[in-house]
């Protein structure tokens, strides 16, 4: 993501350094559990993601941040659960591609794939133990519990042809928002900030960077996405761009999501839904809270506030 | 497992209070998340299970253990690990009956195992959040992380015609000691007790337990072990009764494991391998642990040594 280099810039060297520290730790970590967990879960968790969970605790502690080891392991620990929650998501949709290379699942198969997942779940709530804070593992739980609440809804409503668009939201909270609520809290807690508030902004990013890789599954381009057009779709789950397409058009509400089968039919469904107004609103939805996540922010200096806001329009600046 | 009943005697009404607040907030948790995890988890967590790790968790704190909320929460973290192993495992080995009921995974499917699994594990350690000790974290996580190198090394080894016996007691340790020596240490910090001797003795009963249970897939009853005699055989994991039993019969050790396909082809695999002195040689190996557990308990109050005790012998007796 451009915005992460931007901050980068903005951040300074610090910044950068942190995230240095937070790759050597994520590698030693993965090569720490011997060949099997390097061979399952290097290309996930070691090579080629965002980090904008981490890049978001570093910056809820300051800008420049904090350069304590406490820091370090706490954007660890969020981006292991990511991590976790990543493999075992594509256990669930059976996904032979993540970030554009096989995702555990399709190299290792789902056995390896779950436990692999557990162990990186599991690692992450060792990496805070370190520091020692009862808050942070209480936020890093209830962001891992919710994540897996927000999974078990999705499941739940798979295929059905009425999900309401608040019933979406809450599980874009709970599968995102409450990961990036976490980040930020941990940050705030490492920081001395305002844990509750810079919380409320990252819950509120998380949605919003929710709804844009929503939106990206419909418009694509795969070779930026790294999966194929129309991969919700294909594993019946019902996003926003779909309830506002479906309030548009007859045809689309009247569809039968089991009908839709290849990757070709789903790159049609996405097509027709283009052409409907779902994706500049769904966008609208998401500006929206971005908007409300920054009017949030608590008073803190200027430096932070300016970097802080950056990060939350990158979340839906992302191939724009 | 009568062992319980007869530590709850011993342990008089103290221990029995305990082991109610325990039931109770296990419900409570599995009913707080609404009707999705009753309906999936419900099964697993709520019901049937011997509840041997909390017995632990109190037992280490002191006899009688002290009636805190912390002691209670740090009894359900370990019991909700566990449970979340075991839904995971299900899983894994695509398990139709669990303690003779339908697993989760034949009741609600992959997806919503892996999710219902995730969300137990991370409920696990909101629990421990609560009391806010680092040690009881890391102890957590270590057991956690353990169990899932555990069932990695497992899958690695599956099918395998040549698996160590060194090899195989890693994996009990992993999968099993692990956890157990969790328990005591959980106990050991909310009860002010020796946490390092008491976490090597939870480890090597738990080790036991695992022969014992391992041998038990082989000997069944399955009216009492509530699954099919020789499921780990039809699942390719190779236990201490095959190991021992293919340096004794040149035939079980020329044995194709993935030639055996139905549960009649396991059941004679296992009545084979009963003819074999591998049995008793494998129970012998589970009561040497005992054994050693036994011998390095600290010193403690003399009530609290015997019932520990009890304990650990009940883990090699049960279902003889």
């Amino acid at each position: 993501m451009s915005a992460v280099q931007t901050v980068l810039e903005a951040g300074g060297s610090p910044v950068s350094r942190m995230m240095g520290r937070l790759e050597e730790r994520m590698a030693a970590i993965t090569s720490g559990y011997g060949p099997e967990l390097v061979r399952h879960a290097g290309e996930t968790i070691a090579a080629g993601g965002k980090r904008l969970r981490p890049l978001l605790v570093f910056l809820a502690a300051g800008v420049p941040p904090p350069e304590t080891d406490g820091l370090v392991r706490a954007a660890v620990a969020v981006e292991l659960v990511h991590s976790a929650s990543l493999v075992h998501d594509d256990v669930l949709d059976r996904a032979a591609l993540r970030r554009g290379r096989p995702s555990v699942m399709a190299a290792g198969g789902r056995e390896q794939a779950t436990a692999t997942g557990d162990l990186l779940f599991a690692r992450a709530f060792a990496e805070l133990a370190g520091g020692g804070s009862g808050d942070a593992v209480r936020s890093l739980s209830h962001a891992s519990t919710s994540l897996a609440r927000g999974e078990l809804m999705q499941r739940a409503d798979a295929w059905s042809g009425d999900v309401a668009e608040s019933r979406y939201l809450e599980r874009c909270r709970l599968k995102t928002g409450v990961l990036f609520r976490a980040a930020c809290e941990l940050g705030a807690l490492e920081g001395g900030g305002e844990v509750d508030a810079l919380g409320s902004f990252g819950e509120r990013i998380g949605i919003a960077f929710q709804i844009l890789d929503d939106i990206l599954d419909v418009t694509g381009p795969p070779e930026r996405t790294g999966k194929p057009q129309g991969t919700d779709l294909l594993d019946g789950t019902v996003t926003l761009p779909l309830i506002l397409a479906r309030e548009r058009d007859p045809e689309l509400a009247a569809l039968d999501l089991r009908s839709v089968r290849t990757q070709a039919q789903a790159a049609e469904v996405c097509r027709r839904l283009g052409s409907t107004a779902a994706l500049p609103i769904a966008r609208e939805r998401a500006l929206r809270r971005v908007a409300d996540a920054k009017a949030m922010l608590p008073s803190m200096p200027r430096r932070q506030l300016e970097v802080l806001e950056l990060v939350a329009d990158g979340v839906v600046e992302r191939y724009s």
